[in-house]
């Protein structure tokens, strides 16, 4: 759809949606012919709910397509995944909770090892402990480039996101990771006149670091890859009059809850039960929740089909407390499926559930694929369901005389 | 979706893709409310395959539009029909086998009747026999062009393909047949001043043709229409990564395989069962199968329903022989169907079925219009089908971070 055409009919209410996003909630049967996780999980509440909404499947990029966690994101929250790409490095940023600003080029880091005449031995460093990785980013931070702030964010064993900021930076750079062993790291760049500054910065950053970690073997020297700057996106204020927050406690879904512009909730725990009472507690001051479920996910990619079953009756478990708020709109879905059988996301449609006062319901009182599969809502774009929740929550105006 | 997106998410796999179409297989009852084609028509082993399958239905072109075989062919093999678009000439000369390349520019031929004034007086020669045409087709074939070579490849009666193959042809030509009686065969005229090499060429094709053919009444003069090169489009090992084999009998769907790369492999027959031991011979040397069934069509355009039902039930036997082959993916469906109460293609969708271990499957024990119509895949764009074919032979990596 035209984003334009909404925008111009968005109308304000004091109508408040929910939007509960099961990472990775779409899956598969162990055995063909079987129950998927969603199927096989007692959930009670969201069968109820299910009987009293429409229900559908939501393709996040096109079909076949399998999505990342950014554009399955981008997509639930009604952006063209494939207009507003988050590019690898600025994905890496957002997933330590690291606010990227519009002057920020962010790139993906590894510690490695090189030999006395500098070419790599271990792209991983060994994979050095965080514990190491936290003091060496301490280091590199210390690193000063004229015109430009530095900011060195550690993530796991090796790995770190690398932030340089200043006016004016652009992300046509090549890599300096040679992706291979036996060769020096390669010196990043300009891929356009609009880069070169980027490039110098970049290669000054790296030379200091190179000093800086001669005699840190095994981590005696940084690669750099993914080089990526945060797409503008028109906020949720903007595009749809909401004043909306996000309850969601990694790094990488508060960073994109922050990109269109809602603002991220402190929760007060790392439970799902913290994340409701985040909800009770801040119902009153907002139009949009988005709550996010890292679990299922997490299962789907383990392959713990049980684990991911249970997963999701937990979730079932807090619908009524959900339900007590009294949301005008309810959406429960994901981003993208993760079957436990394929340990990874997927290509697969994701069931959805469309709840209002004013919905069609379907009448199916079972939340799973297959019931899914028979809702009125269809097969269809993710970037469809914003658009039937604001009208469910009387906030779009009619089109035309 | 945009075609560039796939191509640079397609990554190598050791699976094996079946695309097994059946031409013109959508159907229509006799009666309203009864059976179609494929209902009636008993099919043990497909109905016992649609259950461990994704079903549904699939829009050639645009809802309401009747395809061709041409765009029918590459919207199933997922080349956009309203971008590739092949001529009637190019047509004409891909339903002989006649391989057309990049230098040539082809023509729908008729032999006519002209009276002594050059008046056509018949456009179609009296419809003389094939062996006569076989006769004057080598003759207009002794025909010299400076600068072009000429081919001319008998089809049936009077009809034949007409190729001049020169480098920079254009097909923006007016055509030489006035569609009627009483006048003379129309000049060749160019419709863009690229054109005009061509129209100069073929005019003193014609010209030499009515020379040529002067005493050879009733076929004493030709009329060419449709002037049309080919598309060139992307291959299927360019586009999906896909070592393609096309195992079909009739040269328009040999030619159209061709023009997206793929082998056309010999037949040693031409028997249903033929093509069957073709594919098992050639097994391991390609990862994607396209066969096709040209019977279900024949039998619709022809009016024979019975004989319709007979040709699909021919296919259902072989099923068995193909899942043998323990293919990872299987697509079942049809280029467009044909009705045998049409007695022609028709517009309405085609029944497709897609198996692999990754599938949700519909548990639908039918492959039919109806059982199709409550299929997880919906009604789709036929061009949607690969994309999901090749997810599912785990051949599309993931999109973004």
């Amino acid at each position: 759809m035209n984003s334009n055409l909404m925008q111009n009919l968005i109308v304000s209410a004091q109508t408040k949606i929910v939007m509960l996003i099961m990472d990775g909630l779409g899956g598969l049967p162990l055995e063909p012919g079987g129950k998927t996780e969603l199927e096989t999980a007692l959930t009670l509440n969201l069968n109820a709910l299910a009987e009293r909404s429409s229900l559908g499947l939501t393709i996040p990029i096109a079909p076949g397509i399998t999505p990342g966690s950014g554009p399955g994101h981008l997509a639930i929250f009604g952006y063209d995944p494939l207009q507003y790409q988050i590019g690898r490095g600025a994905m890496e940023a957002l997933g330590v909770d690291f606010e990227l600003g519009p002057d920020d080029l962010a790139a993906r880091g590894n510690f490695c090892s090189v030999d006395t005449d500098g070419r790599i031995t271990d792209r991983r460093a060994g994979r050095i402990g965080t514990d190491v990785n936290q003091v060496l980013a301490r280091l590199l931070e210390t690193i000063r480039i004229e015109g430009a702030q530095i900011f060195i964010e550690p993530v796991k064993e090796h790995r770190f996101a690398f932030i340089i900021r200043s006016p004016g930076l652009n992300d046509a750079l090549s890599e300096s990771d040679p992706q291979r062993t036996g060769v020096a790291p390669l010196p990043v760049i300009a891929l356009n006149p609009d880069s070169e500054k980027s490039a110098r910065y970049v290669n000054q950053f790296i030379i200091s670091a190179q000093k800086l970690l001669v005699d840190k073997h095994p981590a005696n020297m940084i690669l750099l890859r993914g080089f990526a700057k945060c797409p503008i996106l028109p906020s949720y204020q903007e595009k749809y009059g909401l004043k909306a927050a996000a309850i969601a406690l990694n790094g990488m879904y508060r960073g994109v809850a922050r990109l269109v512009g809602m603002q991220v909730l402190n929760v007060g725990g790392n439970t799902l039960n913290d994340q409701f009472v985040t909800l009770e507690e801040n119902w009153r001051d907002f139009d949009f929740f988005y709550l996010h479920v890292k679990k299922t996910d997490t299962f789907g990619e383990l392959g713990d089909f049980d684990g991911k079953v249970r997963a999701i009756e937990e979730v079932d478990a807090l619908i009524p407390r959900l339900l007590a708020l009294k949301p005008d709109v309810v959406i429960v879905g994901g981003d993208h499926s993760s079957p436990s059988v394929l340990k990874s996301h997927s290509w697969h449609p994701v069931p959805v559930l469309l709840f209002s006062q004013y919905v069609r319901a379907d009448r199916l009182a079972e939340f799973g694929e297959h019931a899914c599969t028979h809702g009125s809502l269809g097969t269809i774009p993710a970037t469809h369901i914003m658009p039937m929740a604001l009208a469910n929550a009387l906030r779009i105006t009619k089109y035309g005389a």
